[in-house]
């Protein structure tokens, strides 16, 4: 087996990050630049050269087995295309992973960042050692990742897992993608935000401090994310059987307040053999995906995993 | 490879049937019997083992490579238990998959029928050559089963794929699982049933022959029962991202009916590079629950698949 090091590229809406991580999952460097996301496509891939430079400080390319890139969907993941990211504008049928292995002279496979921090917390975070494992993060929008039968769920263009567009609520609040009542409508950062301010709270943040404070304002507008992420994660144990769900992105800072109203509306709403499956918190947090684009790289080239 | 025929058995809440069917998935007979759904675990077993008898004839135990089951969830299909089945009494936390395997002298596999239905569909029906498939089936229930990336989902007890579980309107109408809002309680034979009456039609097949001949009434009955059917399949386009959808079940008679407004709200609620996907109806119909029992025991026994 191959023992190289993987090169991991998180590109996010805001923010385009590099790091070289062994084969056990250890960031080795760690760079970070901004994404230009209202220029082209072209651009982009620039700008993820240049922290790609800076995070290959000391490695040479030779050195490195290949790169992993999770961007935001809906990608094409097996041809390797961005087909149209809301939040990037030059990521219109644009061929990303072709354009990045170019320009870093690496082999390189793209997915989306939910699978790439779904694998990453499988085989380096919270569902490490589970057979069956969903990945939710919830943040700007929700996302994610499912393996099921030990294997990260691709399906048609690897298009697989886009959880955050089950409908919860068919004449709810319109998402991002156009259809009202997703669960990412109602449940991520945004909708969480607009319900503090509803309640006078600047955001959720300021909801979860005032909810641990006992403030029944803020208690019931967490009571409320919590029932709507309850009600997804019950969607999700029914479809998947996972062995193990596991919650990442920034609205789970509030974990230990939404947990116990998410946890009652798991069990009154689920059937009961799906009833006892663990809900906790990602371990990776921000780098999951990092790691995850890496270990993915590292599996498709030939790399070495930590178990085989 | 190993020639012999299979046995699929499927056990339903009415009626238990069983085939000998040949690796190609031709039924070379077929019997069924009447299932004692208010009798013990152990009389469904002896009704099982008389209609294996009868379409055993002219079959003798060593010509086949083992038996193959399928029967209402949840099982816990790993470990071959019927779990908590709502129609039949005997099954709770029953032994179903090694008794049968006593009863009728067949290494046996035991799995969900949606399951079943699903990979038969896969193999010999509407979604052969798919890498990617979802099965759906309307009837008393709504349940099925996936293919994802070639493979058929099991998950934690083999339990995933409970699709008519999914919450679509969390303070709808209670289903039969108990809870609010899920897919089968909007949208199964019975919801259909129950909307009929109100508009003054005996059923759902009432209800589809009066709107192909224009009644306005059924029209706008079988548009809801579309629109329902359409927001389900939605949220399986988005988490499974399947090649094709196929639908089977006594509401399918309907189809034709029904195809109208399902596409619309397809094409209205799913984003973009999901639009396209196939929706069409099953072609093994009654069978594919038998003939699909019979290949995952073909496969899981070291059968001769047609394409190996």
């Amino acid at each position: 087996m191959d023992r190289r090091n993987t090169l991991g590229i998180d590109i996010g809406g805001s923010r385009i990050r590099a790091a070289v991580v062994s084969p056990e999952g250890s960031l080795l460097t760690r760079a970070e630049g901004v994404t230009p996301a209202r220029a082209s496509g072209d651009a982009v891939v620039e700008a993820v050269a240049q922290v790609v430079t800076q995070a290959m400080q000391g490695h040479a390319v030779g050195s490195l087995l290949g790169a992993g890139v999770g961007a935001p969907g809906p990608l094409d993941a097996l041809q390797g295309l961005a087909l149209s990211t809301p939040t990037i504008d030059g990521f219109r049928d644009f061929p990303l992973r072709d354009r990045i292995a170019g320009a870093i002279g690496l082999r390189t496979l793209l997915d989306h960042d939910g699978h790439a921090a779904a694998y990453g917390e499988w085989q380096f975070g919270a569902g490490r050692g589970h057979h069956n494992m969903v990945y939710v993060t919830v943040s700007t929008g929700i996302g994610g990742g499912a393996i099921v039968d030990g294997r990260l769920q691709r399906g048609r263009r690897g298009m697989a897992a886009h959880v955050g567009h089950m409908t919860l609520l068919p004449d709810g609040p319109v998402c991002n993608c156009g259809n009202p009542g997703c669960w990412e409508a109602l449940a991520a950062g945004p909708a969480l935000t607009a319900a503090a301010r509803r309640a006078g709270f600047s955001d959720g943040e300021a909801v979860f401090a005032a909810a641990r404070a006992g403030d029944p304002g803020a208690m019931a507008v967490a009571a409320a994310e919590a029932r709507w992420l309850g009600i997804g994660i019950v969607s999700l144990l029914h479809v998947y059987s996972p062995d193990i769900v596991v919650l990442g992105g920034g609205v789970m800072n509030g974990l230990d307040v939404l947990h116990p109203a998410m946890s009652s509306e798991i069990a009154a709403r689920a059937m009961p053999p799906f009833r006892d499956t663990r809900v906790v918190r990602a371990s990776l947090l921000d780098n999951a995906g990092l790691i995850g684009a890496a270990a993915l790289a590292r599996d498709a080239f030939g790399g070495d995993a930590p178990d085989a």
